[in-house]
Order: C-alpha cells, then structure tokens, then sequence
C-alpha cells in the first residue's frame, strides 16, 4: 500500500459540508489523521461538520500559512514517506487555489509522494461557469494591485487580453475593498465589455449576474464584505 | 418562486456519479424534468446513475452541441422564462468549461434568468491542484494548434507566459494525439521547464507526476487515447 497526499476541499459558503462534498471525498476523510491545514481550529469545526468520526485530539495537524518556513515543508511530508496518508484542507474551497498548498504539493512531487485531488466547491471555477464567457479559454489573475492608478492600469491590460485573446479574465480583491474596486471597473473599462459579478456563491446569498459595463454603471450591487469573484470578456 | 438555470457536472471518469457529485448536485437533479444536453443517450443514462426516480420517458431534452443554430438557442430557455427551472448538463466535467454550454448561459443572463452553478469534478482544476505549481495566476488555453510547427511556436510562447507572469499555462490535447503532444513539448521547451501531467483523473488510472522537462525526456509516459490536461510552470 503506497501512501498519498490527498487534497481536501471545503465550504465557500455556510452550505452544510455534506451538501457540496461528494462522497468519496467524504469517505477519504475518515480514514486519515494527519492533515495540513491554514488553521488548526476552523479544520477541527470542518472535519466535524464532515462526519469525521475518530477522536478530534488523536489529529496531527502540521500549520501551513504565510509564515510557515520553507524548512518546516519537509517534515509535513514525513508521515506520507513512511507509508502514512496524509490530507491537505483548504481554508474554502479547493487546496491549492488561491492559498499556500502548492508549496507542499510541489515537495510532495520531489519526493515521489502520490498526490489525489479530490472534487469540491471552487468559486473561481463555478463563477466562470455561471459568467456565460469564453470557458475554452480563461485566467486567473488573484488579486489586483490595491494602488487606485495601478488598480485601474492592471484593469485596462486584462480588459485588453480579454480582447486581444479572446480570454475570460478572472480575479478577486478583499472583501471589503470590493465597492471601491467595482468602482474602478465601471471607471476604468470601455461600456461595452461585458462584466460578471459573482458574489457569496453557493450560499443563500449567491449573487451572479453578467451585463455590460454600461448597463452595471447605472446601477452598482453593494458587495461589501461579501465574498466575490470578478470576471471581464471584451 | 422564479426559475433557474442550474448547470450541472457530470462524472468525468468511470466513477460512481455518487461518489464525486455532492448531495446538493444530485438533489437539485430530482427536481427537474427539463435538460439542455450535448448527448441525449449518454445525458439518460447519467441521470440513471444519478439516482433520477422520476420517468425518464417524460423528460424533455434540447441538444446544445456544435450542430446547434444561434437561432434555436433562445427556445431552450423558454420553460424557465415561464417559471420552471432546468438544467444544463456537461457531457464530463463541469458546464461552459471546455464545452458548449457558455452560450445559453449568455441568453440566461439578457433575459434575466438566474443562473445556478452546481458543484462536481473538473479535471483542470483537479489538475491545476495536483500539479503543485502556482494556483493565485493561471491560464487556461483549451487546445493548441495542430500543425506540428505551429504546436511547437505555441508551446514556446506560452513557456515565456508561465516565466514572464510567473503563471501556470494549462492546456490539452485530443487523446489520440497525447504521445505526439508529449514529444512536441520536450522537444520545444527549455530542460528546466516544469511539466505536469494529469492523466484519468478521478478514475483508478489515475496519473498525475510533475517534473523537469529534462527529467520526462528520459522516460515519457504512455497517454495514447487517456484523457490528459498538461500544465506548464517556468
């Protein structure tokens, strides 16, 4: 029996864990007890909410997050060397994808561990289902330069990309700051490129809606504090 | 009570669809009698899988594929215009991803019908996850040109991308031409140019391994007619 790193995704929103984890994904997390995760107290609620059943306390976890050394990364994999599987949690959605997983994933490689992803929520992926845009063609940027003149210099080159490679263009920005960045969009691009904003998904508040820049400057959605995903096609 | 149009992921690869679409995904499916199809056998028989109780003689189906007419596309959308929801189901993976389906997700939008994305597998997020490489900037590109010459300037230019960005380059290949693919890119791109390859995802032949360029030069795998999604880091 060889041992993986298994990828766990979790919530985006405050839907039940059940209701947007497949099975699988579901049964794979009964049988570890080491996992890497961003933080130690939302994974425990997590493994919870999924069912886990075996003693919270027995849990290994090893702390991924920003201020995580390179030096600590090879030992998380140990477990994984010596025949044990381990897991990978995001924080929300899908590991890997807009967090720190990858720097685990990629020693994982190096030192032959298999690596199975499992099937869960990811916004960025369900926005650009939902945008009605190019899904044959798409990228993803992260987060824009927070700078006003920068912000809207960034917006004018993805605009153009959308345009020039006929490619969805997808990035977020903090919570908080989302009105000031719907701002600039509506400031920055022509009136007819064509913007989704996809807001709160799988939640009771999901919000997506695809118009045009001049349509959406007649009247900007309040998405403050609300977990959004912006998506461009020119 | 209004109508949406959910789009629904499909198993993408000969896994039990219990087993990688969640409760929330096989729920919503019950409730509908109405479904926007690439395939109208391969859809009947998902929607047996998925557990579908309800007659599958009554269910009226549109086919959206390559064949279908702008002008027939609007019709789709007439039921949940009057009220009834539908769905809009992918032939593998996840709707408008590398699939027809962004097209009547753009009618949704102007005729102002909500659209619900539901959560299932996706084998180049699953990909993107597994590969260990960045996961805050990526791009999707679908598939290359097929001239050889023209695949090798591509791959060259979108090399450059992943180094310039610092941004994961995901792409595919019709299956049957994977091997070719393969010996395209070793031969066109830079030894220390990082390759993963996820092949079968989701399936027990599942293959994911990333290394150097000059490391697969000295054993390229197999992946003759296995679905695979190649991703490039520089």
């Amino acid at each position: 029996m060889s041992a993986f790193l298994y990828l766990i995704p979790s919530t985006i929103g405050d839907y039940e864990v059940k209701d947007v984890l497949p099975r699988k994904t579901l049964d794979v997390i009964q049988d570890l007890d080491e996992f890497i995760v961003e933080n130690i107290r939302t994974s425990r609620r997590f493994l919870i909410k999924a069912g886990y059943t075996k003693s919270i306390d027995n849990i290994k976890f090893n702390l991924l997050d920003k201020h995580t050394s390179e030096s600590e990364l090879p030992g998380f994999l140990d477990s994984a060397k010596s025949g044990k599987s381990i897991g990978l949690i995001s924080e929300a959605g899908c590991p890997c994808v807009a967090d720190p997983g990858a720097r685990v994933v990629a020693l994982a490689h190096q030192a032959g561990i298999k690596v199975k992803p499992l099937t869960g929520p990811s916004s960025i992926l369900l926005a650009l289902m939902a945008s009605g845009f190019n899904g044959q063609s798409f990228a993803f940027h992260g987060y824009l330069p927070i700078d006003t003149k920068q912000q809207q210099k960034r917006l004018k080159e993805i605009e153009k990309q959308a345009r020039l490679n006929d490619q969805t263009q997808i990035f977020m920005e903090a919570p908080y700051r989302n009105n000031k960045m719907l701002r600039n969009i509506v400031m920055s691009l022509s009136e007819a490129t064509m913007l989704c904003i996809a807001s709160e998904i799988t939640t009771d508040g999901e919000f997506i809606e695809t118009k045009s820049i001049g349509l959406w400057k007649k009247n900007l959605p309040d998405c403050n504090k609300k977990n959004t995903v912006f998506l461009i096609f020119a």
